[in-house]
């Protein structure tokens, strides 16, 4: 029985963590801990939540558990990281702390300097699909952050190929709102996001286009330029990339689909989806799984991938690299 | 001309009165204040809005206008309501401060002592339909809370008729989020409002309550006690109040449908629904109309009313209790 | 391991169920029918399940199965279940047909002959932790209706406790959008319901008013008259019931909850509320359960009680009644 | 007094069009007409609407008006233009009859004969701050669908500027339900719909593609091929159209929000918006505008365009139209 903590449990992450983990048949919750919450139970704070006693991270008892999800804001998270790895606790880091392995990269992204430069080196991009061999060993994962996810499964396969690419890769991205976090503002109030639809960040503003830049490079020497374009939608949770990608030579829809299901074979969470058919959110909400479409007009690939934001985007990953590492069946709990 | 000042502009209920004076054929915005936001343009504030610069309430040019709206909070309201009136400015207060006319009441709900007693027994409750008659000498007048003008246009014809009433008058009544102001909470987080529906302030809680009180003593001596329910909608806007009055004699529901018809005869904005037709948010909302079903079952009378809460419900009932002070036609601009 | 068929099972019921015994440890799916979708697969209908071949109801392999349940409109759900009894499967049925005891009332609500009255006698009426203890002998079980039972495990224990009643007993009760079906119609149409909040079918119209009765009768032997307004709430899933009883006497709120919290004591799915909580859909939707709240005023007893609709209100209280029939855990699955 | 008939009354663009005609102060309703619900009033279809009586189509009194709005499926609205244009009546036509000039394409998109081929030469495509100067001698105008509005306001300026384009253009749209119209079906259910988002028709499929690529070929020459993916939003009504054109050339973002600035100055339902803002539905839903927002991003101009489907995408723009065509002011009833 894999022993868990749970640092940030009161956000939506964190809640979906304890939702997950409370029908794993191989963890249990050994702490839940909350900086804003403690002293109270969860059940207080989400009425459809079991009463564990939230406690403050500092009083978290690291000794009783193998491993620790961190849902903690960054510079918070990689402080914390480094406390629970020097007392033996696995780290499964849920923030951006770990993801960017350049430190100076990470200061400019996030305007401060990295609390804990000397793991960067050390911590797994935790995408399931790409990472699995090197988890059984980490101590550190970086979780991938969720439109990241969604965009980097649906490109990796045409990254990886021969298939040659010009003009830029856009990715025209729309999330749900708890993708904002839980925290109150104007702009997940209900009734400014209600009957509304709106793209944010749009150009190179948002902190998921370095993460994304990143895995591209690692994936392709020379590709194209990244166009990132965020929206936000009136759902509560889901996203939905919509990725234009230009070829640089002719190519097959069945040539590329064959690529694709290739590349996916036998992965538990990822679908490609038959031809003619377009991922939404319905194919994925409330699981861990990752849809992908393919559609060539022209020479325009067009990927549809959708994902649970707070799943396959956060929680569901994380469990399903816990998983990974602990030698229990990847799918298990998911 | 009517000359027109806005104060707390900024919050849904001065926003819908900016919207609907901008079409009125005889009035004018002379100025729109919000201590917040003073110095922005309201379209800075509201994408949709018209680009009227935002001033503090302190500098208002109260020798300017006719009438001053107050979108303000309690108390503050009664402040403004004070130095307007002695500017000789005409007041339509869109906050609870006028509302009842007992201030004793007042400082028990509200918890603290009325800003302005004196002027309480001057203010119209302004409940247009009923207060007709006074406004045009008021110099100040009490806009009606949301739920209380659902409420109250649905129970006064019975009220005030001989039919007996027995057992409580229950109102089980849903509003729209923007009823909750624009200032982010938890409560009006998306994330928490969509997929989900709550009854909230149960019992002898809500401040609304003894508003509906006091006028329901006006109507009847000796009426049965109320019962009020108010639950959380997931819409913008909109308000629905189902209430259940137990007769103290058989009654036909012809015979109340012909005391509804005659009480709202000639009404331009109050409706009472064919025999079979319930009211419903789609009947009424983006428009300063109430309507009102009536279904009888066995001596239970179940009167379903709805209105659109920013505007027969706020902005839209100010703005014809402001024709009626001025003179124009009751429904212009709305 | 419980072999189970499923007919009508692309519908919003019969979906949830498939959702539910894919992850029941006791349980397997040995088929899916469906009248309108035979030939294609289950994930064809819905894109989040799985790629089980729907086959016509008349091709159904009743000797494979141990327990058939029946998602299928009134009339032919009774014609389906005589011909699995007949085959010795044991059935739970999901329709209306099997839920009045009296045939005459069934011709009258559902405006034709009742198929196999003389099986009227022997099913069981499926409020699982009403009818617990018949369960393990039972053939034939009828699932009770969504509202009916949001309703029913609300008043059940005031109604069997020795509290004088006075006045009608009140249910505002509000349905998500699932509650009336996949078929489309204007009034599920999603411009229609989005924004909106109706009330439908108030006074003697709806389908379930005399099952409620019905039980009411049962346990308190001359009740005061049911009044039931159901509205239509734009979300997906879920009920809430706020419920009006006038008591015949003064009473304290801490001795209802007491009646209450003894009633449900050791419930796995029915949750008595804390003192000044109240039932939201929050509490309840994706789960099997049904939260109650109490609230006081006066002597009018205000109870608040959520459920899933698609779960404790069909799909899962079905599932928790083949647990109970079939000797599991009655929480497997859930 | 423009005297006013509308065919197809009862679909949401045709409600839309008396919404906006009953405040218009120029024009007055003649007639409304509906296939499947004359002999009902307007009111018994929509609780919001006036109690105009519905008639037949072909009883219309066509010798009464001056102009007949046509909100009929395509060919039946060619055939009642043919009838209203030979009784004298200037028509505007929210069908896609006369969108396209050429026969030929309309029978390969439309799947059948040009009903009336003859008037495609004279028919004005309608989008009217393009047509402006053609529409007073007007005899039939086809009002543009609801994507292209969105996307050729967007493209114009660009594509009449002698800045080079390079790949294709690109244009993620997204729209709210009502673009689909009131006919229920399973895609338009609420339950399909809510905490849904889906692309839809991506490739050469979506008939608004072969309007879009005949304006484009007429504001320039050789322009690169576009790419159009339609999404469904989770909301009523409105339009958000992300295009992304890359430039051939360096360009800087002021230069381009000058093109357009000076491409739309003055136009009173255009709105080129600052520095650093994007457009989202909220700028324009109940709105006749347009809003449009510009990021330039390496080579990719990013074009953010906002409309109402059913104000500008339809019956606003018609009625702008007919201001233009009867020599009213533009705005009236606007």
């Amino acid at each position: 029985m894999i022993r868990v903590g749970i640092y940030g449990a009161t956000g939506y992450t964190g809640m979906e963590l304890v939702r997950i983990l409370q029908r794993h048949p191989g963890a249990e919750i050994a702490f839940v801990a909350s900086q804003s919450q403690a002293g109270k139970t969860l059940r207080q704070v989400f009425p459809a939540a079991p009463a564990l006693p939230l406690i403050a991270g500092a009083e978290a008892p690291l000794d009783e558990v193998d491993v620790a999800f961190l849902c903690l804001p960054h510079a918070a998270a990689a402080e914390t990281a480094v406390v629970a790895l020097a007392a033996g606790v696995r780290v499964i880091d849920l923030s951006a702390d770990f993801r960017l392995r350049d430190a100076a990269a990470y200061a400019h992204w996030y305007a401060h300097t990295h609390p804990a430069p000397e793991l960067l080196a050390e911590a797994i991009y935790g995408l399931t699909e790409v990472c699995r061999a090197d988890l059984p060993g980490a101590r550190l994962v970086a979780n991938p952050g969720c439109y990241p996810t969604s965009v980097l499964l649906a490109l990796r396969p045409l990254l990886l190929s021969n298939v040659p690419l010009a003009g830029p890769i856009i990715t025209d991205s729309k999330s749900g709102v708890s993708g904002a976090g839980r925290t109150p503002s104007q702009t997940s109030h209900f009734v400014e996001v209600a009957d509304n639809f709106s793209p944010y960040k749009i150009g190179r503003v948002h902190r998921h286009l370095p993460e994304m830049e990143q895995a591209i490079g690692w994936w392709r020497a020379s590709a194209p330029p990244l166009v990132f374009s965020p929206h936000l939608l009136p759902v509560p949770r889901g996203i939905l990339s919509t990725i234009y990608v230009t070829l640089g030579a002719d190519a097959t829809e069945a040539n590329l689909r064959a690529l694709y299901g290739d590349a996916y074979a036998g992965e538990p969470f990822v679908e490609v989806l038959p031809a003619g058919e377009l991922a939404s959110l319905a194919h994925v909400t409330y699981t861990n799984r990752c849809a992908i479409g393919l559609t060539l007009v022209g020479r325009t690939l067009i990927l549809t991938s959708a994902i649970d934001n707070l799943i396959k985007g956060a929680a569901g990953q994380a469990v399903q690299n816990m998983n990974v590492m602990f030698g229990c069946a990847e799918t298990a709990g998911l």
